[in-house]
C-alpha cells in the first residue's frame, strides 16, 4: 500500500532536517509543497538541495487572504490528486516547514486523506525550538507549564493564556503584534518578552520588541517569553 | 574561541538526528552527556552510531533521586571539567535527548557556563511532536491554545494548567500517573487523551491510558490531549 508522508523539514536552515526525512524523500517519486498564490514556496526552498532529480512535484497553492483559510476547495483538490498517486502505488511526500503535526497546514490533508490513505508522518525540529536557540534563552525546564499561543486570539484570550503559565510561545505573530504587545504588558510580561523572526534562514533578525514597529512583524516571528526571567537556572 | 554546544540529537530513533547535529558531532573532539548514576546513557545510545572514533567521552552521571534534583555539586564540577577542555582550545558537545532547550537536563550547565563560554544550541526534534507522529494525532493547529505540563506538579496546578487550554502534553509522566488521571478526569479531558511510551524507540508503546497502570509508566511517558478531539479538522 502507498504512503503519504508529512515530513517535518525543519524551521528553515536546510541543515536542520533529519536523516529520516532525507531518506524518504530520496525514495519519493512526487513530492508536494504548500506556496502563497502567486510566489515562491518556503518548503520547497528549504528542501530544495535535498530533492532528487526527475521527482514530480506538486504544489499546494493557498492564498494569503486569512477570511478563505483553511482554503477548503484547494485542500480538496489536492487531497484528490494526491490521492490519485498514491492510489495508482506511487508514494507521495508533503514537505512542511517545522513539523507536520504542530502548527501546520499538512492537518487539513491529513484530515481529507486519513480514512482512505496509509499516513505516515516524520517530526522534524519545530520554529519553538529553533526561536530559543536563536535567542539563546532556554524555552521551559523542570517543573514550567508552557504555552503556545497564537497572535490571531482575541486580546482576552492572549490574556489569560499568558496569565496562566511560567513561559510561553506567541506564535504568528504578523499583523497582530500591536494586540500581541498590549497583552503582554496587561500581564506583566512585557519585560520577559524577546523577539525573533525568520530563525535559522539568513534573514534572521534578533532585535529588542521595543524596537519593532506594529506593522512590521512577518508571519514567521514569534516572541518567547519567560515569568521568572531563568530564575530557575 | 572555543564553544560548548547542546546539541539535540532527537527523540529517540538515531535517524531522528539533523544534519546539522552530525556535522557538529564529527568536528568535535570532546563529547559528554548525561546518564543515570549506574546505568547506561540514552542520549549516548541514540547517538552511538553517530560518534567520531577517537573522541573523549564525559560522563555527567546524575542519581535518579528527585529530592536531589538538580544535583549541583554534579554540574558544578561538570561544569568545570568541561571548562577545563574550552580553556585548552578544545570544543565539547553536550548530547541531549530531544531538544536542549526544552525540558532538557543542559540548561543547567548553560547556566553555570554562558557567562565564561560562548555556548552554541543547534535544535533538534522533540519528544513532543514525535509523539504526535507515533499517535498519529495533531500536536495543536490553527488558533490552539497549547500547553505543556510537567505531570510533577501538584494535582492543583494540573488542574488549573489543563482547563484553560486548547489542546495539552503532560509530559514527564512516570510514578505522576494516578495524578494526572485525576486532573483529566476533574477538568473532563480523560476521553481525549491518549498515551505513548517511549516514542520512536524499538520499544515505543502505545495502549489505551485505561490499560496502563498507576505504577506502570516509565518516565519518558507522555499523554496528549485535545479538548475538542480533532474537530478543526
Amino acid at each position: 500500500m502507498s504512503t503519504l508522508y508529512g515530513i517535518g523539514i525543519g524551521p528553515g536552515d536546510p541543515d536542520l532536517i533529519t536523516l529520516r526525512a532525507l531518506a524518504v524523500l530520496r525514495k519519493t517519486k512526487v513530492i508536494a509543497w504548500p506556496a502563497p498564490a502567486g510566489g515562491e514556496s518556503l518548503a520547497r526552498r528549504i528542501a530544495a538541495r535535498h530533492l532528487p532529480g526527475g521527482c514530480e512535484e506538486y504544489a499546494i497553492r493557498i492564498p494569503m487572504d486569512a477570511a478563505r483559510f483553511p482554503a477548503e476547495e484547494i485542500y480538496a483538490r489536492a487531497a484528490r490528486d494526491l490521492g490519485v498517486h498514491l492510489a495508482a502505488g506511487r508514494d507521495v511526500a508533503v514537505l512542511c516547514e517545522g513539523d507536520p503535526f504542530f502548527y501546520g497546514s499538512f492537518v487539513y490533508l491529513f484530515a481529507r486523506m486519513r480514512e482512505a490513505h496509509r499516513v505516515e508522518v516524520v517530526p522534524g525540529v519545530s520554529s519553538l525550538t529553533a526561536c530559543a536557540a536563536g535567542l539563546a534563552a532556554p524555552l521551559a525546564a523542570a517543573a514550567d507549564v508552557l504555552s503556545v499561543v497564537p497572535a490571531t486570539l482575541p486580546e482576552p484570550n492572549l490574556r489569560a493564556a499568558l496569565g496562566n503559565c511560567d513561559a510561553a510561545a506567541v506564535i504568528k505573530i504578523g499583523r497582530h503584534l500591536a494586540k500581541v504587545r498590549k497583552a503582554l504588558a496587561a500581564t506583566g510580561l512585557l519585560r520577559h518578552a524577546r523577539y525573533i523572526e525568520r530563525a535559522t534562514l539568513p534573514n534572521q533578525r534578533i532585535v529588542p520588541l521595543s524596537e519593532v514597529g506594529d506593522g512590521d512583524a512577518p508571519y514567521f516571528s514569534m516572541i518567547l517569553i519567560h515569568r521568572r526571567g531563568c530564575a530557575w537556572l
